[in-house]
């Protein structure tokens, strides 16, 4: 029905007048040409131009008729062909793509609000430029001189799509399980064997070749994750032969229906290694940070589309006489001024304007850990990256699943119904609390992988990052500091302690990150409120609706603190 | 994949060894014949059986094939037709329906457990067979002679089926709106004119009549809910001509897919009154508890189908070694043994089993209000089911929806895709959160309705006599305590004040139901632990992981007293 339009002047809002983003890209010698604020802009309202002209309407379509499989081939949904090659033909794919490549050398920012517009219009449509960037990444830094001079441009444009290939039948979380061959070729490459499911674009008729990205096991490599490595099949080679490498199906799903979700068969497909043999999850998990913050920018997307709609419905829909609005007797109300209305719709919004900020915030610290001249200011960014990522991944995933069936509800029962279209998002949401590190693996990333190997120095160092940037606000900073004293005082000693059950970080994981969300919340909601002009009672609706799951997540922590080991780890 | 199955000993251990059903039947004078253990388990085993061979295997292609609208028939998907007229001559819609009726005259809590099992195997087959029982209790109560004499037996027994048309687009949550035309006719009965909207099962061939019961207004009838009056309508008349309503299109919806959700057309259609002019409210209220009670079992049933196929799962799937199992390096342990697994599984446990007790305890609670000789009694039980049903239908059908999800990430991608079945309870789940009531709907009804008109002297009544029968528990009781007080001298004088603003108790609501909810879950475990062999790890994640929110809704509703109307009640 109505389709998500994107509001270019919202998300400059966040990037300009909360971030300062200008001020921040002038510190980086390769972004302070675009530290222009008029000229990112005009990006920011093309690029809101082009999602609600051409991608958003094929939203509706693409979920009802879908990617459809036949003898091999994948043929997508009625104009998803088109409107991605006017997508990549007008540059969209390289924005942040290096200049020397063929891109545009903008900041990674403008990016990530292109992919939250993208999502927030089309989810199917964008999973088939959502790994383009990473792939163009990966070759960039780990391809040889030969791969690079034949892909990387054609990654730089999106001309050429890419796939990552990761997960087999028994291998998904955990990827050494992996069991897909390489054998050794006399020409130096290599015959890869195996199968791969899950694969986002395997095979479809958006662009003319498709570029694999592999993990795959040499002969004489040990078992376990230091066993993979990484390899490059393309579609089609550069005579124009067709791999041996074929789509055996395509999954039905619950929701993403434009994207084709493949079953890909390797038989003996050749293939040249990216990187170093054993190195394979290192040459992908160097784009893991960025294609976490895409995750994330989906589920902000998914969830200000539901909100828009429902916003819209609600502002139509008339339903009994609200409390304290003065209508007559027999005389309905708009459903907007009911407050269980009111709160829904005011939760989401929380959720979304915080979340863009802690998403921008990161894209532009993925920048300064890449560009900043000085060492501390790079090691900084690289901080925040690594211990925002995975929170925002998983919170705003779980949000725009959550908040999206919250919107649906605003319907009543034309929710339930695919005339209103908020069905879709609900459906389409849900896959984005798995992929890319399911939920609960981004929980454990956060805390016994980043937080407690070095008795949570970098997190200790965030969280003061944050309270010294929420001088206003004393719940910020008496929440911040509570949670740091918790983590110094109970968290590291109990976890660290020789005699503590190897369990309990598990128990604590979910908790903790959604902790650290809700405190990353509070000290965006405190960069919004001293913007110009904030939207006020979105604010209100944070601390009252939103924040009173951090006094129960530290409960929940403390009670698991406190018992040990839950239950035995037997069945 | 796997279907559910019923296990009957679980639903007859929470009946007999949990709540002493037996007992409380043995004082029902109408019921005593049937206080027999072993009679009601043998029902209970035979109505798993039944659900397990016939319907269960019918939930998946129900879903794919879905119910087909084709120039005003509907074709329910393939076996619905055999399955049903299988069912209604094995005598399973009449269970609890009177023997002068053609029924069974079993207790309630029969007929309860029966739903739960069907729902739990098909949510969509078990949609038609759904207001059955309320439509007979409908005509029996207030139907005349004569459509006593037509339709009685037939509803008893449900060799046919009924509907009960209410929604009209303009008219959802607020039925005042309906606007459907009733004109007498010359022969007592009237024409009925309107369009009535998301009507399950208003067309199908599963029965060889339906009979509708229609919301509608009489000419001379007020605006608003006091001017509407009830009709019977049945496809076909005595005489085999049909009737003057048509099934214009069907919904393509989320969910229930071979549920077929008609928009049905009234075109000066022959109708009866049912009851008095001006009452038709009254007459569908009556049967109002009863069915919401069912869509909460509905709830317990869809969790307990997305728990097992998750439950299976978990014990087969391996991924990574688990913290303390002692596995080798490179061994991949069953999921079911990671932390992140068990809490999931638990948490819905928790959720299942502490249902149950409220559920069955609730249907008792029905047949005692109808059958207890002692007045007192009566009242005891009417004021259970009227306090005890909204939350039972808000709390566990937000949880199926919730619970589901939860059960899907257990598979991680696999759960997104078709194949295992578990994404279809994830989108069947979520209309029980929408129709009999939205949950917000219910919230108001239990807050604003039923509580707050009699300064909460019946709820206080209520919750003393948890607190009597869980004195072993001192976390329970002392939650009760701490609630009463809450509402005796926060909530009561806070909301009655002449000068509070209006809307307060509507921003209460949704805390406020869903802290009874925890605190009904508290009792009902404590009946649970102190019977034999009962699971104590769910009993542990009942306290662990869901009771926290209790005091974050305690903390959210001082706030909303605390801040009086949070916001002009204007746009």
């Amino acid at each position: 029905m109505n389709a998500y339009h994107p509001h270019a002047a919202d998300h400059a809002f966040v990037l300009f007048d909360v971030l300062l983003a200008h001020e921040h890209l002038a510190e980086l010698p390769a972004m302070a040409e675009h530290a222009d604020t008029a000229l990112l802009t005009q990006v920011i309202d093309e690029a809101g131009k082009f999602v609600g002209d051409v991608v958003a309407p094929l939203n509706r379509s693409g979920d009802e008729i879908g990617a459809q499989w036949k003898a091999g081939a994948v043929t997508m949904p009625p104009g998803f062909r088109d409107s991605y090659q006017a997508f990549w033909q007008a540059g969209w794919p390289s924005l942040a793509c290096a200049t020397e490549d063929g891109g545009q050398g903008l900041p990674t920012v403008v990016e990530a609000v292109l992919h939250e517009m993208l999502n927030a219009a089309n989810h199917g449509w964008t999973m088939a430029p959502g790994l383009l960037h990473g792939a163009y990444e990966c070759i960039r830094h780990h391809g040889s001189d030969a791969l690079k001079a034949r892909y990387l441009e054609k990654l730089a444009t999106g001309e050429w799509l890419a796939t990552m290939c990761l997960t087999e039948p028994h291998a998904g979380s955990d990827l050494g399980l992996v069991q897909t061959r390489a054998m050794p070729l006399a020409d130096g490459r290599f015959a890869l064997s195996g199968t791969k499911i899950f694969i986002s674009g395997g095979e479809h008729d958006l662009s003319d070749n498709i570029v694999h990205l592999v993990l795959a096991r040499l002969p004489d490599a040990p078992p376990g994750p230091k066993g993979l490595s990484l390899f490059l099949v393309p579609k089609f080679e550069t005579d124009g032969t067709r791999s041996a490498v074929h789509c055996e199906r395509i999954e039905e799903k619950m929701g993403i229906h434009a994207s084709p979700t493949c079953v890909m068969r390797f038989d003996e497909a050749a293939a040249s290694i990216v990187g170093e043999p054993g190195k394979g999850l290192n040459a992908m998990f160097v784009m893991m940070n960025a294609a976490r913050l895409l995750v994330g920018l989906q589920g902000i997307g998914l969830l200000d589309a539901a909100w828009q709609k429902a916003n819209a419905y609600a502002q139509e829909r008339r339903q009994m006489r609200a409390p304290g609005s003065g209508s007559k007797a027999g005389q309905a109300d708009v459903i907007a001024l009911h407050p269980a209305i009111q709160r829904t719709l005011g939760t989401q919004r929380a959720w979304i304007d915080a979340g863009r900020v802690i998403a921008y915030r990161t894209a532009l610290e993925l920048d300064t850990q890449k560009h900043h001249p000085d060492t501390a200011r790079r090691e900084a960014a690289a901080r925040w990256c690594s211990l925002v990522t995975p929170v925002l991944k998983s919170a705003w995933t779980e949000q725009a699943f959550s908040g999206a069936s919250a919107c649906l509800q605003v319907f009543g029962g034309h929710g339930y119904v695919r005339e209103w279209g908020i069905e879709q998002h609900v459906r389409d949401a849900r896959v984005a609390m798995i992929y890319e590190g399911t939920n609960e693996i981004q929980a454990i990333d956060l805390l016994v992988r980043k937080t407690l190997p070095d008795g949570a120095s970098a997190l200790q160092t965030l969280l003061g990052e944050l309270a010294a940037d929420s001088a206003p606000d004393p719940r910020t900073r008496q929440a911040l500091q509570a949670f740091s004293a918790f983590v110094r005082e109970q968290v590291v000693p109990q976890t660290s302690a020789g005699d503590t059950a190897p369990g309990q970080p598990f128990w604590l994981a979910d908790d903790f990150l959604r902790a650290l969300a809700l405190l990353l919340m509070a000290w965006a909601w405190g960069r919004l409120a001293a913007a110009p002009n904030v939207d006020a009672s979105a604010h209100a609706d944070f601390w009252r609706w939103v924040w009173p799951e951090f006094d129960m997540r530290m409960a929940m922590m403390k009670t698991t603190l406190s018992v040990g080991q839950p239950r035995p780890a037997m069945l």
